[in-house]
């Protein structure tokens, strides 16, 4: 031990109450509270959060649920500007723990709401705090079978699960892979975005593999792997509805996010099969030597909810040999559902698949999967090191973009004991029942115009009030197509504006995005965007939502709130 | 809500008391435990948890602290077959958590135990968990404002610093960065794999920016880029010591791992400046366009716990404008300790620099982090979408390799108040010293040999018997280079097997590794690496460890246990 004066109590030296840190105080940090005051303030806390958590989040997190406006933030952000770390400790564990939830938790959002529909963040169900909190006592390091141990195995185990869920291979194959060190069904991973990185790097490694002298392209590069292949040119094919991180991994990966190309949706939404064909006859017949790397089908897309027609995405995929790669980032777990398991029907045959555990699993953030059909595929993407992951090891850190990680995977294999494939169907099927029913209430409402109908449990919808009302100066008139310029700017408007004063008023949080939408070619459209995960989400609820968008924006025509 | 006939009780139908769900269950399962019973098993368990984290782990956690046979690896992957998720739940969660503390618990890794010294990961200050708990109760999402609000703020704060730590620039510089939402320090992301990926991307990208016609790397691709830019070659420079996470990110970023070139070490385990002058004249004088993209300095190797010359390596890098990345994922919080800064002098000229939180700011699972020098350097990997993220916005997701993320910045923040430097400082100082008193008693016994010093807190040796002992047929005498190698490979293998078989027998825990070490040329090394990080692993502690390994080399030497 080192020799050290300081003392992590209370001393009176410069100022009455100074702080400072000894080894006794310090093996005391290891182990317990300074005092039993602390312990009770503390107990009182953590009884609140694992026991009472609905009451706590409701009791302590933001006053409203979602109140940011311009001003608050600028607040906000005045309070915290300090870039000096102390040198000597500035609070007691317990005065930090109750400045956190007393003067922190207040800023910060109740996603758990039912009012909280805007985003795909919502209530959990308490026990995850309970897991969450024994994954991290237990502090193991998945990375590898030292530091994880029975992790391990058990990770192993709920990926077989999920993979089964998803591609329903026989008995034999799992038996054959559940718990063999050298395949892989898949891996967890920080979150969805990585998920699509992973896959699709997992792509072009499949695809630029080992030829003639050539090494393969994580060895040699994209540069030479282009000159042993032959090519000039790899791209993604995915709706233009596909997540932003598809683009991300085009970039990251080297191939470039304009070669992750857009392809336009049908009426509801879904990749456009004929563009499709369109788009691939057109790069087959290009001059420049251009490959497809991937196909990419999307089971939930993250603004409206649209799941692509898998079955008919798996075929292309398999006449053309391409990968074929699900983000079902937020649709996947539709596949506990025997009632709606069937609107993802083909993804089954996909190559790759991300699912978010943090998600429609309803876990803590955070917890990215990915999966793959051929339990060896990930071999293309394996790394080893001299003091971990060595070959023929069970690391499992062997074969993933990142390192160390956290037991997430004990979480979801606790969870699935606890909740079975009906729980979770329970939840998903609320979820796009509830969805319908808005629905029905928002086109029954003459303020109102649904913009995407939900498939699965999100819709969007935006004011179109009647005809010939003046907003702001103009009149609302859809005629000529100046006239319908001119109109669908003001709804966009009043869209943009209502979102943002409901959501600075603070009850309720609905989220807005800009679509591109069948029924208004070439126009961007400003909706509010809903995602209806919480099953305390009921109908009353998002009733109680729009009818204050109403008198939000009775508030805008009679002058109240200017636009 | 939908119709559901089920129920989470008990219920007696097929079988005595099978498990179903309902609607009734299901919201209870967000709100609170099934009955009175279920909480007081519950609460027992929390209690031991947040209260008695180090008896828990003890009384709980391995009965032994890394017990891993081959022979138990198979007994336990025997046990978690099984691939399929039951319709019905098929345990109560109080039995659930039972058994995952009873039963699981007991096999995983006592990674906090005092003879754990073989990894970087160890005991954790018990009220880590309960920040973890409230994080997990918030359950914030950081990618954006909205759902996440003041953990955008703190966060931004908290990156201030750490970044004022490394880098040392002005309090202006703060006031104008630290909530700047057009600027950023640094991010959060899963670990330091995913962080060294995320600096060497933002590298290349600021290499191969926009030019003439061409739009930059990230929108273009490789290939293009190496066109319009006149280069058939990136190159990434960093000791032979560096991580394996750098190769792999030149794998995933298209400049092929062959690119990631290893520099020859010093007799200190360091990046041996004249080999890496002579590399860098090599790669200038090629025929081959060749550029460096970055150079790469290592503050606490992962296997010697050695450090680069940084100053020098900073040099260097201004000399020919080279991006210097620092990896400081183990060495970074040296910088807390005043008395031992000074081992990294120089960090605070690099243009990024990884650190992670679950290392030796004794964080849970997991903490990865990025600083970069320049606050706008972080542009060049800017990404946008409709419905978050949006130009001009202040969310955090704007600018990272990955999308959602856990609030990992808050428990950081509330550490550092409670830690102060001091805090720090203290456990940084134990393991250094405690490592050179370990030092001292490996040289003062004969029957091993030190193999690395440590210079922060890890060390290598290995066993080394007495000139002339009969091991297994085989005489240990080092005269000629076949009896040289024919020793080395003996050594090789008993302290491969010495490690084995004390791992095996359960109460201390060492690593082991394969070095090049400068007073073996040629020879591969077999090692036993130990990390001192646990301030409760005493000198005491390491005497123990090291009395064990005698005790089962003389078991060897006696035939007791086959070599």
């Amino acid at each position: 031990m080192t020799n050290c004066n300081l003392s992590m109590r209370s001393v009176s030296r410069h100022k009455p109450t100074q702080l400072v840190a000894d080894q006794d105080a310090l093996m005391r940090i290891f182990i317990r509270p300074e005092s039993d005051a602390a312990r009770l303030t503390l107990l009182k806390y953590m009884e609140q959060i694992l026991f009472g958590l609905h009451e706590f989040l409701t009791r302590h997190v933001g006053v409203t649920q979602a109140k940011i406006s311009l001003d608050s933030l600028k607040e906000l952000s005045e309070r915290f500007t300090s870039s000096t770390i102390g040198k000597h400790p500035e609070k007691m564990l317990a005065d930090v723990i109750t400045d956190l939830i007393e003067d922190i938790a207040p800023h910060a959002v109740n996603v758990a709401s039912p009012y909280f529909v805007g985003h795909m963040t919502s209530a959990l169900p308490f026990f995850m705090i309970h897991l969450k909190t024994i994954v991290a006592a237990l502090n193991q390091n998945v990375i590898k079978l030292e530091t994880s141990k029975v992790v391990s195995v058990i990770e192993k185990q709920v990926l077989a699960k999920i993979h089964r869920l998803i591609f329903q291979e026989n008995e034999a194959f799992y038996q054959e892979h559940v718990q063999n060190p050298q395949t892989s069904l898949g891996c967890f991973i920080e979150d969805g975005t990585l998920a699509n990185i992973t896959a699709l790097w997992v792509a072009r490694n499949s695809l630029l593999t080992v030829r003639d002298r050539f090494e393969g392209i994580e060895k040699e590069g994209l540069s030479a792997a282009y000159k042993a292949h032959g090519i000039e040119r790899l791209v993604v094919l995915v709706s233009r509805l596909g997540h932003y991180s598809l683009k991300k991994a085009g970039g990251v990966l080297g191939i470039g996010n304009q070669n992750v190309i857009a392809v336009e949706v049908d009426a509801k939404n879904r990749i456009d099969m004929n563009c499709l064909r369109q788009k691939i006859a057109e790069l087959h017949d290009s001059s420049e030597k251009t490959r497809i790397m991937a196909i990419v089908g999307i089971a939930g897309t993250t603004e409206t909810g649209s799941v692509d027609p898998l079955d008919q995405l798996a075929a292309i995929c398999a006449e053309y040999r391409i990968h074929f790669h699900v983000d079902a980032a937020w649709g996947g777990p539709t596949l506990m559902s025997e009632k709606y398991r069937h609107l993802l029907a083909g993804i089954e045959q996909a190559d790759s698949v991300t699912i978010d555990g943090h998600k429609q699993f309803y876990m803590p953030m955070t917890c990215g999967m990915v999966y793959f059909k051929d339990p060896r595929i990930l071999d293309a993407i394996e790394y080893h090191a001299g003091y971990v992951n060595r070959p023929g090891s069970v690391d499992l850190g062997r074969k993933s973009l990142s390192g160390s990680r956290e037991a997430s995977s004990l979480i979801l294999d606790s969870t699935l004991k606890i909740m079975g494939t009906q729980g979770y169907a329970l939840l998903i099927e609320h979820g796009i029942e509830i969805a319908r029913q808005f629905a029905a209430e928002i086109q029954g409402r003459p303020l109102f115009e649904m913009i995407t109908q939900p498939e699965l449990n999100i819709l969007t919808y935006r004011l179109f009030p009647p005809a010939n009302i003046s907003l702001g100066g103009f009149r609302l008139e859809q005629g000529t197509p100046e006239e319908s310029f001119n109109t669908s700017h003001q709804l966009n408007a009043i869209t943009r504006k209502i979102q943002q004063l409901q959501r600075e008023a603070g009850k309720s949080f609905v989220s807005r995005t800009t679509l591109r939408v069948h029924q208004y070619p070439g126009q961007d459209t400003v909706v509010f965007r809903c995602v209806i995960m919480n099953p305390m989400t009921t109908i009353g609820v998002l009733r109680e939502i729009l009818d204050e968008q109403e008198e939000i924006y009775s508030q805008i025509i009679t002058g109240q709130v200017d636009l």
